[in-house]
């Protein structure tokens, strides 16, 4: 914690690989006999991180190699750690973010990775445990984000109620914009339930399955990207798959749907007609909106997680109702 | 990887200990001197998962103490491991979920907890670099879950269309027939948008707005009773803070709302007021029922991921659209 606040003294970036680091390392020169290194290692480890890994560095701290105890036990105690050392160094540079060194920390299997300067100096280490802190810190922040709120520095019960409410005010105002557009959208069809009031009371069911197909598909995908399980030029594979989910849970639900809606609705085959049909299609537009627009964020350079549930919903939603009422106004003779 | 299909065979509960534990750990017995324990390690440390901690087992391999390299490293080589080991150890049992685990290696900081049977006999370790995966697929399953769908076991990439379908159309449904009950709330107010037609325009505003608080509410309590932060037992406070969030975020949402809707619609005062009073109060409904119902879930031991954005959106819509048209028949003199 201590090193921390040196590290942001240094104004190193805000979730760096230089901002998480600590200077306490175990440095070894490659002359060395694996008896010197022991020697070396119990004279000055006792305050370092970890002494398990082991770097090797020059007169100028340039960055050599590494070595693990382990090496240091599996060989004779006369050998030279220019010969055991693996010279080829999985590092990171001080400016990298602190999300790429957790993605080599999973990808290699890491208990600590070396942090150097422009110029391959060794100035820390990040080590494992810091990392399973840091790989909790992103995921919060990313259900904060996709829950269509600003990340919290603090722990919820920490955090002020003027702290939480400024987190949350600026996306539930761009929602709230956004929504009044749908409602200019409902606005333009007051003739249609204005004839057919029915028609309103299947809006909930259609906005909120909108909603919901839309809010799977970009959870998974936004999810995925962070992992590094999608890439952003998947665009097309992922599109087509989650068209035929679509179209599978599509006709699941519309059939579900029509078959209550005859039973409680006898006489108004248009009437279910309409909304069936308008189920499938939201369903369909849904999948694909809650695919491509968080690649297509990705692509744009900006945070994939924006295009998480609230804003999907809310941009299914518009497109839903106008198709609803196109489909009414055609299925049902309206103006 | 091995190790894990041979867990399987014995048929430790999925995501225990026991399933993602290996056999491949370093046991010393506390007789022996650092020096010996040096030369076992060296003669038997090769194919070990990590030869960093090691644990000390009696003859019928009950656990009695950890001892580190770093340990062995500080002390004289004559020193017995008797004296120098730590006889309490942090550790799991075999059927111990592995989210519990990654909970104490978070909380202290381990690189490896020895795993138990019954009888306290020492039976496989379960070490960091595991955990660091295991962590990555617990939050990629609160993602799923809280996105109303059924966890994938495999990478979106590599899950069939129909796997997809499948993991996606339970939720879809129940959320699909739960909105159809505010359809049927809307249905008994048929008169009051016969009447005044413009109230329906406001409803998406309303709906998605509520929906949206109550998903912040509870993606928050969410995340941090996963991660340990909030306990159930802090249910009042967090009630408490919600609500004050929602007071906050609920005037300036309704300030903003009131402004636009008195320049948009002049003259339509009464209908201005029931839509910014309906606002305020879904708003205040929203953060109550998405901080409540979370923690409720916990206390009935459900998981508490089913009370995310989904069905809270559901829920909040209900009541909101109830709220609304209440509002609207008192104020505006409907029946």
């Amino acid at each position: 914690m201590r090193q921390n606040e040196i590290n942001l003294l240094l104004q190193y970036p805000e979730n760096s690989a230089g901002s998480i680091m600590t200077a306490e390392y175990m440095a070894l020169k490659k002359h060395m006999t694996v008896e010197e290194a022991f020697a070396y290692i119990r004279d000055n480890g006792v305050n370092k991180e970890t002494i398990y890994t082991c770097y090797v560095t020059d007169e100028r701290r340039a960055l050599e190699g590494v070595v693990t105890v382990k090496d240091l036990l599996m060989n004779p105690y006369e050998a030279r750690l220019s010969d055991i050392m693996d010279p080829y160094v999985i590092k990171a540079s001080t400016t990298e973010d602190q999300e790429e060194v957790a993605e080599k920390f999973t990808r290699y299997d890491l208990l600590s990775l070396p942090v150097v300067d422009g110029e391959n100096r060794l100035v820390g280490i990040v080590t494992v445990d810091d990392i399973v802190d840091v790989m909790e810190q992103e995921a919060t922040e990313d259900f904060e984000k996709m829950a269509a709120m600003v990340p919290s520095e603090k722990p919820y019960l920490k955090t002020s109620v003027f702290m939480l409410a400024r987190n949350r005010i600026m996306w539930l105002l761009i929602l709230m914009v956004s929504s009044m557009i749908t409602g200019g959208i409902l606005a333009r069809y007051e003739n249609a339930f204005a004839v057919i009031p029915l028609l309103v009371t299947f809006i909930p069911m259609l906005t909120d399955t909108g909603g919901n197909a839309g809010s799977q598909s970009s959870t998974l995908i936004i999810r995925g990207m962070a992992v590094g399980e999608i890439e952003p030029t998947d665009i097309f594979r992922v599109l087509w798959k989650e068209l035929r989910v679509g179209m599978v849970v599509g006709m699941i639900l519309s059939l579900v749907n029509y078959v209550q809606l005859v039973i409680r609705f006898p006489g108004n085959e248009r009437i279910c007609l309409t909304v069936v049909v308008s189920l499938f299609a939201t369903v369909l537009l849904a999948k694909a909106a809650g695919s491509i627009l968080p690649m297509a964020a990705r692509l744009m350079r900006l945070d994939p997680a924006i295009m998480a549930a609230p804003l999907i919903t809310t941009i299914v939603d518009a497109f839903s109702l106008v198709i609803y009422f196109q489909i009414a106004c055609r299925l049902l003779s309206l103006t």
